[in-house]
């Protein structure tokens, strides 16, 4: 984390009298999130949208108060961009159980004085979605005139519109899901397989060591980023072109431009990301699950009173289009307000965060159709 | 490795006077293979099979001979069976740098008396079936009714017609590609990297010590059969059920059956694998490319004669129906006799190595159809 972000990055503790009551039964006091704030609150407190991130992210979404420290999402998130903070005031928060300001597994345990670790207790969707409100409330804020997000960040920006109709105008969750997939379950299984098999990870209270779990979270983070990317995708940034040599190798080097690549976003991720938020997000992502939660889709969406943009991309088969399909024909059927749209793009899950015209001009349009000042 | 299979297994020695000059460019001397023979050969030398296994395959492919120890291909090989041992002599032969009995970075290297280690040489699919040729020379066969096999398998039955075109009557390569897309060579890559960052791996060196890399052996076969499945597949198998809880346990243990049959996977492997052959292997799979080593595919084939049966799996994402066809399509321009089917099956890429009567029927009256006696 640069200097600059931290200077930006502010904090809010919540749950100082009574606790916060979690999905997973468990109690969890004085829960502090992080949050930047980008554009100016209106007079009528009515142009806020909070943006959530996706697992890799944090709350520095843009860069508009840092130049130079680019944000997670600088192609949405500025002057005259889709989410224009001239127009709207922009919340990002770090998630509870992330590393990046937010309590967390390496968060301080009040009782031992010491991180948490494992005693962290597992978190939930709706759980981040909880402290979330407590925030917004904070800011002096009713009612959201919109939670956007994508991916983990759109799993966020559903439980709002189901947890706080009416608090929340619109929502828009982007490469979400209702539910992940056994596949997508799969991949997130073998990727904490990774982190709690390499030894350094010492059953989760590494922190102050030497021995960190670099290994298992890099080889987690490749995992992850294959399932990020499209094989077109894939195809069409390296081929089977090989990485500084004009023939294989043949030996057990990098020979691949795309071996290459993943090598180099495991070992970058490590520096920036904390082995255990990795264990507890992934776990968070997995439980979700909106059909078991509230008893099927439609039964999950009769008390939303949000107005609803689903938009899925073409490429994606990490949550593919079908399943956001698939709450829209659930949320027709119930007659909320939702539109839909596929983006076509080659480029996989991760197209949300890629320039994207489509993207850009979807968001613009439905942020302003219904702008209050 | 049970007993009646070691029983049951021969070995041929070849390259004992000039060594093998590998495609890597070294020369490796005293090549062992190890393999099993089904049925009887015929007088005229005209009715053997070579059957060539996948990955984690080996020479053991039928139970016929050591009943009780089933074998890889049972569904497929055996007495009226569609690989007919009534009819046909099948062979079935461990590849080298394999660690079933053939030389691989297990067996001893004769220059140092000790295992060889990573000093052993990266082979290639074509070196693979150079060796299998030496030993159907041995045995007496000059020309092969058919060489057949699935995935790796498949591609060593490619390399068979474009090698030995006067050595092999028909091939039938199921499930396989010649070459992987970016997004396979990338699965394989992490496979890869996670069983060298175990630091029991020991830069390959970790014969006959205490700790052995088991846990990134796990997690790269964990890897591996989340590709040999469909999301559809595992939908019909697991869903989302959870492995004998009736809710989350909110805590890092095993939740749901994907994730229970995919850490039972990889720990029932690694008590059967040799890591470096996992190495050795997956690098000789991201090696494999027709197109580069001949200079394209109608380039690659022009020489053949044999009769091609190109088999795909249309659920198969990791070597999708499309580079079958491919295959096909480069086939028919040079005018070759090739005929070709997709199997429809949720199963994914390991579909061939199930129970499946398509696969079977085809497979049974493509051998039939031409066979001599």
């Amino acid at each position: 984390m640069s200097e600059s972000s931290v200077r930006n990055m502010q904090f809010f503790t919540a749950f100082t009298d009574e606790p916060l009551p979690l999905d997973g039964g468990q109690l969890l006091s004085n829960v502090t999130i992080s949050y930047e704030t980008y554009g100016t609150l209106n007079s009528s407190h009515s142009n806020a949208v909070l943006v959530c991130h996706p697992l890799s992210g944090d709350s520095h979404a843009s860069s508009l108060n840092t130049p130079g420290d680019p944000g997670w999402w600088d192609t949405m998130i500025g002057e005259n961009k889709p989410i224009d903070t001239n127009r709207y005031f922009v919340i990002c928060t770090n998630v509870i159980g992330g590393c990046k300001g937010s309590t967390g597994p390496a968060s301080i345990n009040p009782l031992t004085q010491v991180p948490f670790g494992l005693n962290f207790p597992v978190v939930t969707i709706g759980d981040m979605v909880n402290v979330q409100y407590e925030l917004i409330r904070h800011l002096g804020i009713d009612v959201l005139h919109c939670v956007i997000g994508g991916s983990m960040g759109g799993m966020q920006a559903l439980e709002w519109a189901i947890k706080f109709p009416n608090h929340v105008r619109s929502v828009v969750p982007i490469a979400a899901t209702a539910r992940l997939s056994p596949q997508s379950l799969a991949f997130d299984a073998v990727g904490r397989n990774a982190i709690i098999l390499d030894q350094s990870w010492n059953n989760g209270f590494y922190y102050g060591l030497t021995d960190q779990p670099e290994k298992g979270l890099a080889i987690a983070r490749m995992i992850g980023h294959i399932t990020y990317l499209s094989d077109e995708a894939m195809t069409l940034k390296f081929g089977r072109n090989l990485q500084k040599k004009t023939d294989y190798g043949y030996d057990f080097s990098t020979d691949f431009q795309v071996e290459s690549y993943l090598k180099y976003q495991g070992e970058k991720f490590v520096s920036r990301f904390d082995a255990n938020s990795y264990l507890y997000l992934t776990k968070a992502i997995s439980y979700f699950d909106l059909y078991k939660k509230y008893d099927g889709l439609e039964n999950a969406f009769k008390s939303s009173t949000a107005r609803f943009l689903i938009i899925s991309i073409s490429s994606d088969w990490l949550y593919p289009s079908k399943q956001s399909k698939d709450i829209v024909k659930s949320l027709m059927k119930i007659n909320k307000d939702v539109s839909f749209a596929e983006i076509q793009s080659p480029y996989g899950h991760d197209a949300f965060l890629m320039p994207c015209p489509d993207l850009e001009q979807l968001v613009t349009h439905f942020l302003g159709h219904h702008v209050t000042s």
